[in-house]
């Protein structure tokens, strides 16, 4: 599993506060900390400084750099944010989040991916709005696999979003993405699958409790990748306890020593 | 989901002290609180009085109708012990706990799930011992599913227990598990799919964040009906948000009921 920590977004009242204020030393905490407790990629997303998000993206690349050396996800529909956020980008493949298949956005980001050889988000989002059914994911995963791989990109450097939403407002919602994510996952050798969980939750009381068994459903269909906060303890620890079940970790190895270093809990 | 409750068991050691004494307001209790707690049957297990098996089922099944109306699952291998349990039973269509394709403990229960219309778990052991692969699983089921529907038992009477092994002793065995039911699932229309679920996180530490993680999974290819301890409140969480995570629960009513009545924690 590819873990993403989300915690450096600005949609958090305290993160939009410290990147308006340039608190270095509160974004370098944030990112430490993400990679301490098992984040393999920093996600780093300031959309909601409109107008202003290139100056930001820059700033927060290369101070969140300044402590970890982990790849960065960089994430906004804004090409100009991208590209600064790439150009400014030092530490190992970098990941962009994310390319839809309307048209002008495809355009704009492909020559971005191409140039940087970087990791893509592709949502499974079309022209006329959300996807409803399984069918649809999978046809503009497919769209989406296609376009991306025959301009050049490897198909291992794709992570395809099937995009998730409330089982609040439709309770088929949840068994419609488990069913996309098992489409994509038998047709498209390689390619990888990621989700950002907890919309499936929007609306509903203790949302961690639908979001850790949401995630554990989504790793049974084939889940690769997920974007999370990794200082949830009680998330990484049902991320730990999937993956073993699941055979993912040899003799158990990766269990036995998180359970040893105190990480695991109930 | 079918929720049987598994406390009383003589495997535990205070129950057995209990049933060794004919305690009846202990069993009485331990009844009656899994039946508020949400279960739908209980399960009567005095397996480990060998020899007096037949007169301890008695006592208990008498007993525990005394306080609840639920169905019990008369949870034996010895078609003595069965008989006597299914005699005694008063409320509504009993279970048995298992039938194998042995031939003579297959042939010894059959008359007795006739006779007494039961519900009938079917155990994916064979004549050689515990099956590895889900094809063998698979094999076994069919021949299980065959073999009783044959004789006139309906289909959705059966439940099929694929036999879960630990992941600590092979770490292929959750998966192998999963298949199994996806498989058994996809085959037999109408047929129910039960597991005892501790046996997977046997010889490993934090048992119970491997067995709720292994329950959501199982709910997802198919399981539909689960031996537990209904008085866990984690498990029985994880159970009501993965069965409204996958569209099981109108408008979410059965999540949103349980929060406000504080039934739910993570």
């Amino acid at each position: 599993m590819l873990i993403i920590g989300e915690r450096v977004n600005t949609s958090r009242k305290r993160m939009r506060e410290a990147v308006q204020k340039k608190e270095s030393p509160f974004i370098r905490q944030e990112a430490k900390r993400q990679a301490d407790a098992g984040a393999m990629c920093i996600d780093v997303n300031c959309g909601t400084f409109v107008g202003q998000e290139a100056e930001y993206m820059a700033w927060l690349v290369d101070t969140i750099q300044e402590v970890v050396d982990l790849p960065l996800c960089i994430d906004s529909p804004d090409p100009k944010a991208l590209k600064v956020g790439l150009e400014r980008h030092t530490k190992g493949q970098p990941m962009i989040n994310s390319i839809t298949m309307e048209k002008d956005r495809f355009d704009q980001i492909v020559p971005l991916v191409l140039e940087h050889q970087t990791m893509i988000v592709g949502l499974c989002m079309a022209e006329g709005g959300m996807p409803n059914t399984a069918e649809e994911r999978l046809d503009i995963a497919s769209h989406l696999i296609e376009g991306l791989t025959s301009v050049g990109v490897p198909i291992g450097d794709i992570y395809i979003d099937p995009v998730v939403c409330p089982v609040g407002t439709d309770t088929r919602n949840g068994r419609t993405v488990l069913e996309a994510i098992h489409r994509i996952r038998t047709s498209y050798e390689g390619v990888h699958i990621l989700c950002g969980l907890s919309n499936v939750s929007f609306g509903l009381p203790l949302r961690k409790l639908l979001n850790q068994n949401f995630l554990t459903m989504c790793m049974v269909m084939g889940l690769d990748a997920v974007i999370l906060d990794p200082l949830d303890p009680h998330m990484m620890s049902h991320l730990m306890a999937s993956d073993t079940l699941l055979g993912n970790d040899d003799f158990c190895m990766n269990y036995l020593a998180a359970q040893r270093e105190g990480r695991l809990g109930i």
